[in-house]
């Protein structure tokens, strides 16, 4: 499917994950739309990869999302803005009647399905990660746990997760994992999670490169050794930056935009659906 | 269930996997068989963790089996034989009534299955991999590639296995699991695959344990890195030995005599039905 007129407004710009799904937009060749929302008291312009920006405030934001639906016909709407916003968001785009990716994180999911199911033909990609192959082995160990529980029972396990030193809580990612081998049989908790929030221990023993220490960084291991210390299963999921992330945003938006286009009953989708989807391409 | 009287034939001592096998029989507290089948101009008996088994020559072969199941009324036969010894072998198990795992690879395994079908109350295990653990590994991964093929479309892969020198083939379980990775996207051939049989690169890059290097053992590492270089996955399984191929094997001798029990209707087995029955227990 040719998508050379399918146009991309990217809210929460200038936010760091925002801006990298809009640079991912520009570098696939698709059109950025030239205005996006904010939030109140923020600057009223900005660029990126050329593309000018005019960013509208609060009391202007139906206005402006009646105003892109207008200029592009075939718009998707990218949501990486506050948690506090996420949900008057939903809002107005369901009203808008316009389909939407939302990448923001902490808002009330069960309020933005019933906003998008009075909505007809508005589509939403709800995800918590959008890392497509993160998400792909979260499930890979979700199935593997559900199709042969047990299969590990009695092996012992190491946990180690680092990230840069200002994210306090555990990985989301790492105590999902966690579940899964639980249901395989391993006796462990999640406060056995070893969390790394040391530079130096980061790049020593993580292998972290020095340049994504601090700016963000997202590195797993999970080694399982069987009771006798003859089998040993080493699983790790290393991301640097953002680009995974906004790669996996950008491949919602293709997702949902063909959805729409075959007029499909179901709409609200997740990142297994396009990951699934991976058959038809 | 109780095992108490179940009783296991072990076939193919004094080869390695038969004896790894038969003494994980004896530390399951499952009663070993005083007898065994052996080849033509070989010993006529061995001890195995003090039971004393007496060895028949293929001439005797099906009254010996006969002997056994009078004296052993709840018996399964392990073979862990020759290949060219596999298929006469099931077809005197399947005549004597002997249900049976078989751990023997290169027979013809559709003449086995004929065998089987021949014989009514006859239940097998016919698996090329006894390892469990290895076993749930591949399947996970034939699972992620046929739920989310193209998954890591455009990933670049490099795979190393290590094995003890005398192993000339490129690993079996590497070239299934990079047939996953080839649905997952990757385009990558089996002859990538680097097979490390140097002893020195296989303790110092690969991290087999020195008293392991010449006797056996089953490395792998599979590596895989985005186009950007910005994530990186691994995986690994290693193994020392052959105690995980002697449990999974006895775990089968078990799902067999459970299977038996309850007069399943379906008689040959594959690991994958054993670790899916995981959720029985």
């Amino acid at each position: 499917m040719l998508h050379d007129d399918l146009a991309v407004m990217v809210n929460g710009v200038p936010g760091k994950m925002a801006t990298a799904a809009a640079e991912e937009v520009v570098h696939r060749g698709l059109i950025l739309a030239d205005e996006a929302l904010t939030g109140p008291d923020m600057r009223d312009k900005i660029e990126i990869n050329g593309v000018q920006i005019r960013l509208s405030p609060p009391e202007e934001h139906f206005a402006c999302l009646q105003r892109c639906r207008e200029k592009y016909p075939r718009l998707i709407v990218v949501d990486y803005t506050h948690p506090s916003a996420a949900n008057p968001n939903v809002r107005n785009y369901a009203s808008a009647g316009l389909s939407f990716v939302i990448g923001t994180t902490g808002g009330d999911v069960s309020a933005m399905k019933d906003a998008i199911a009075g909505a007809p033909g508005v589509y939403a990609v709800i995800a918590p990660n959008m890392g497509k192959q993160i998400v792909a082995f979260q499930a890979m160990m979700d199935m593997m746990a559900t199709e042969f529980p047990g299969a590990f029972a009695g092996y012992k396990m190491v946990v180690k997760e680092s990230h840069q030193a200002t994210k306090a809580d555990t990985s989301g990612t790492a105590k999902s994992v966690v579940a899964s081998f639980n249901k395989l049989g391993l006796n462990f908790q999640v406060d056995e999670i070893e969390k790394v929030r040391d530079e130096e221990r980061s790049v020593n023993e993580m292998h972290v490169p020095q340049e994504h220490v601090k700016s963000g960084h997202a590195f797993h291991t999970y080694h399982v050794t069987s009771p006798d210390g003859s089998v040993n299963f080493e699983f790790q999921h290393n991301v640097c930056g953002r680009l995974v992330y906004a790669a996996g945003t950008v491949d919602a938006v293709q997702f949902l935009d063909a959805q729409r286009q075959k007029g499909e009953e179901k709409q609200v989708f997740s990142m297994i659906d396009i990951l699934r989807s991976g058959e038809m391409s």
